[in-house]
This record gives C-alpha cells, sequence and structure tokens, in this order.
C-alpha cells in the first residue's frame, strides 16, 4: 500500500494547476496538501495491479476519485459549518463561504479532467462509473442533512445512507481499477461490492472512534458526534435498546441545549457502554468486514494482491485514527 | 431558433430525476422550469445543423450545456445572494444555501450525464471541450467576484472576466455543435470564436440593459448594478471619461452607503448618458457584433443556416429583455 500512498501524493503534488486566479485555484492546492488516508485511489491502485502490472499509468484516473472526495470535503465542511478538516482551519473559514462554493466547483471539473486521462477504450466506461456514484455521494449527503431534522431514523436508513455517502465511492474505486485492467463485468462488479462492504465497516468503525477513539490519535474531536445530537448507528442503537432509567437519561442529553460538552460526552458514552452499544458496533463492523472478506475469497485473487487487501482490511478494522 | 428551442425545453421537461432525496432533485426541476432563452443548447443545435440534418440525435448533448449554465446560475446566486432569479425566487432563498450548494453540485454531474450519451468517436473531444470550458466559467466567476473589491478594474479586464464567465460556453456550444456533427478542427474553431464575439456583444448588452433597459420588459430590476456599484463596462467607461462636476458627482454616488435606490439610480443614468457611455456601449457592442459577422462570412454556411444565425445576431443585439 504505502508505494501506491506515495506515488499518489507524488501525482496530486505535481498537478499544475493555473496560478490565478488564487483565490480559485489556492484552495484546491491547501486541501491537497493536507493530505489523508488516498484510500480511495490506493484501492483503485490495488484492483489494478491485482490483475496487471503497469500500475502507474493509471494514477491519474485514480486520482480522478481523490480529488473528487477532496471536493465533496470542501462542500460538506460549508454545509456542516465545520472548523477543522484533519487539523486544518477548512476553507470556507480560512478564505470564506464563497471561495469554497467556487473552488469546490472547480475541483469537481478538475476530477474529470483527470479522469478524462484514461486510454479511449476505457473512457465511456470510467466516465459513466463516475458520474453514477458521484451522484449518489451526493444523495448520500443529503440523506445525512435531511436525518439532522428528521425525528426518527432506522438503523436501515442510516446503513442506507452511509452505503451513499461513503461506501459507494470505495467501491467504484475498486471497480475503475479493475475496469482499466480489462476485466470482465462480473470481476468489476465484485470489486464493487468488495468496496461497498469495506466501505460500511469503514464508516461504522469512524462512528466508534467518535466515541470510543483515543483524542492523541483521533485527529478530530472525539465526542463530536455525541456533542451534535448526530443520529450515528450508535445513538441509534441506543435509542433502540435504552429504558426506563437509561432512556431519561439519554433523552435528557438530547434534549438540553445549555449543557458543558465534556460532561455531556462523558454521560452519554457511559450510557452506550451500559446498553452494550459498543460491541453492538463492533459486531456490526466484523460482519461487514467478513462479508467482504467472502468477497474477496470469491475474487480469488493472486496471492500478494489478496494478502494486501486483507491485510489493509485489517489495519482498518484495528485502526485508533 | 424557435423549433430548437422547443425541442430543448420538452428535452428538459421530460429528464426523469430520481424523486428522493426531494431536496436534492426538487430545486434542479425547479431551476430548469423556470426556463431561460435556452441560447447555448440552441446555438449548438444550429451549429450542427448548418453541416448535418439530424439535429435530434444530440439533443442531449446541448442540454448538458444548459444544465451546466444553469448549475452555474444556482452557485451565482448564492455568492451573489441574489433573491431573485428570472423572476422567481432563487434556490438558495427558497430552500437554504446548503441545498443550493448541493443541489448545484448534482446539477453539474448531471450535464457530464448527459454529454456522455454522444457517440463513442466523439466522447473524448466533447468531455474535454466540456472540462476546459467549464472551468473557464469558474474561473470568469472568480474574477467578478475579485472585481468587487478590487479598487481599480481596467476595461481589458472587464472584458477578460465576461469573455470567461460568459463567451466561452457560448462558444463551447456552438463548437460543440460543430465537433459532433464531424467538422474539421480548423472549423470548430471559428465556431468557437463566433461564440466568444457574439457572447461578449451579449454580455455588454446586459450591462447595457441593466441600466437603458425597460422595466416592464426586462426581467430583473433595472438599475441593480448602479445600486450595487457593480464595475460594469459602463461604470469602468464612466470613471475613465469623467472630470471635474461629474466625476465628483459620481465619485459621490460610489461612495454613500445610505440613499434612496431610485435616486441614485436616475443621478447615475444621467451622468451616464452626459458623458456619452450609452453610446460607447453601443459602439463596444457593434464592433463584437461586426466581427462575428465577419467570422460568420469566414463559415460559408449554406443559405439558411447562415440567416438563421445572422438574424438571431440582430435579435440578441436589439433586445430588450
Amino acid at each position: 500500500m504505502q508505494q501506491y500512498i506515495g506515488a499518489i501524493n507524488t501525482y496530486l503534488s505535481k498537478i499544475d494547476f493555473p496560478t490565478a486566479p488564487t483565490d480559485l485555484y489556492d484552495p484546491i492546492r491547501y486541501i491537497l496538501d493536507i493530505g489523508g488516508k488516498r484510500l480511495r485511489p490506493a484501492f483503485c491502485l490495488l484492483a489494478y495491479e491485482s490483475s496487471k502490472p503497469d500500475w502507474q499509468s493509471i494514477i491519474p484516473a485514480a486520482c480522478s476519485i481523490e480529488v473528487f472526495h477532496n471536493f465533496t470535503l470542501m462542500h460538506d465542511d460549508i454545509m456542516d459549518n465545520a472548523p477543522l478538516r484533519r487539523g486544518k482551519t477548512t476553507i470556507h473559514e480560512k478564505w470564506n463561504p464563497n471561495v469554497a462554493i467556487l473552488s469546490g466547483d472547480a475541483m469537481l471539473i478538475e476530477a474529470y479532467k483527470l479522469l478524462t486521462k484514461v486510454e479511449s477504450q476505457y473512457l465511456r466506461g470510467a466516465v459513466e462509473l463516475f458520474n453514477d456514484n458521484a451522484i449518489l455521494v451526493c444523495e448520500g449527503q443529503q440523506y445525512d442533512m435531511d436525518y439532522e431534522t428528521q425525528e426518527q431514523v432506522s438503523v436501515d436508513e442510516y446503513l442506507s445512507m452511509i452505503k451513499l455517502k461513503t461506501a459507494v465511492l470505495l467501491a467504484a474505486s475498486l471497480k475503475l481499477g479493475s475496469m482499466l485492467a480489462g476485466e470482465s463485468e462480473e470481476r468489476q462488479s465484485l470489486f464493487y461490492q468488495l468496496g461497498l462492504d469495506i466501505g460500511l465497516g469503514f464508516q461504522l468503525m469512524d462512528d466508534f472512534l467518535d466515541v470510543f477513539g483515543d483524542q492523541a490519535t483521533f485527529g478530530k474531536q472525539v465526542g463530536g458526534d455525541i456533542i451534535s445530537n448526530k443520529k450515528t448507528f450508535l445513538l441509534i442503537k441506543a435509542l433502540e435498546k435504552a429504558k426506563g432509567e437509561s432512556l431519561t437519561a439519554l433523552n435528557h442529553w438530547l434534549e438540553i441545549a445549555d449543557f458543558d460538552p465534556s460532561e455531556k460526552v462523558a454521560a452519554v458514552t457511559a450510557i452506550y457502554r451500559d446498553l452494550g452499544v459498543d460491541e453492538i458496533a463492533q459486531d456490526k463492523i466484523s460482519e461487514f468486514y467478513e462479508r467482504a472478506e467472502a468477497v474477496l475469497q470469491r475474487l480469488s485473487l493472486n496471492g500478494t494482491a489478496h494478502d494486501t487487501i486483507l491485510g489493509f482490511m485489517q489495519q482498518l478494522r484495528t485502526r485508533s485514527t
């Protein structure tokens, strides 16, 4: 994985954006330079190299997904009014919301520019894959915002939302790699399914770490979801399971507007533990990773590719950041 | 032209967007249903039909530019804090800014979806043309915002800005039509140049109508640019030409924050007339339309196509709305 990530970072750092207008292009450079896991392009290269060796040839296409992902972050951060991203000031705070809107728009177009560098025989497939999944990511973000004000959100609704918002882009990354390696549609679909399962497990792990993560390594504010009453898997499950005293306490913390943040985080975290919501979340995460492993088996990749993906899945599952 | 516009409106009205999430798709339907001149897709069809008869076959591609254009309007209206668009409440007002951001994003992707319907042999050319010009439109919008706070804006800077913000998309529309008809790169470039000249004339006419238009037919608030001190061609020229008393009066209206809008509009309009800025603007518009006519000659289109474009140019030049 490390060689992919190194190559991705090198490529991203060398994209030669125009120098003017500065407020359009500087934020793109800024957000790409902040870094990130580069999970999506790395998956794309991984899927490609599992059947074809010259993975360097598709780095621009792989990076198109990373640029798209960063575009969604730039716009999501405006909508969520987020002050920080990966420990750095967000674009709409460092510049202003208009800059973040327009720079994000330009970034989406830049993503298409990178994607268009694929060989002509794959262009239609790649652009259609990108179009179809990019719009699903927007749908996911809309549901995410809708659920902020929707009284009741079911576990199924939540899982459908994170599937759209997070999993489909991981799935599309793997599928793109397989497609560009000239693999069959059947294998492309298996890679897509693999990405969906990994993505769902990945997002649930994100929710888990937001509550049970270690502040020293997590990067974001631990407890942020609790403070904002975000209806994550954990809260939905807790509301499902809570009765009597714990339900009263949970509702109390959900309802009061005036509270000490660390007190609320500590109290709600304790309720989650009492209800066993941490274990339920871990079980659900395991379920998705097991489904992913089953799909991985069906792909019967060569030893190295298989082990790399499996190792990477383990890493995502046991990550603390 | 009317048959093109009819076909474009029919096609746009029949695009089958998903029904959910409603806040993502309803605004797209809303802005497309408000209408508009449909200038860009009509130009695309016109260029196509000047050499190939089956213009109906490229309606989706032509409409991709219209959808892109409406995406830029949706986002520009947030940035400009505009309450009305074509006499209707803007998306960020009717819903909220987050909805307008995300719905706009989805609309940009929908534009690519429509464009991707072109025949495979033209896909690369069409997507590259679209990418390259879409990013220029973003640059134009950024310069437009930059000029709001930039002390001095020259006529050249202003013309470069409106070229990016308005003219390149008209140019790309004509070029796309020519490209999809299988014409040579040389002819595609001539169509592009034609679009640039028409577009520059078109935008200057817009500036002119904003001041000297008839409120009954104009659609937007006459004098809006004067009220907001927008550095249009008219204001830049007026500041260039004004001396003594008229310069003092002009600067007075530019500087005071507290004023009666209709009083300011009347006073500044009178200054413009005194300085002959209305005639200078008309001369500049004529210059661009004459350049466009010269390019049109060089294209030596068949009689019908030539006359349609020429007639349409006349219509744009003498429009009151």
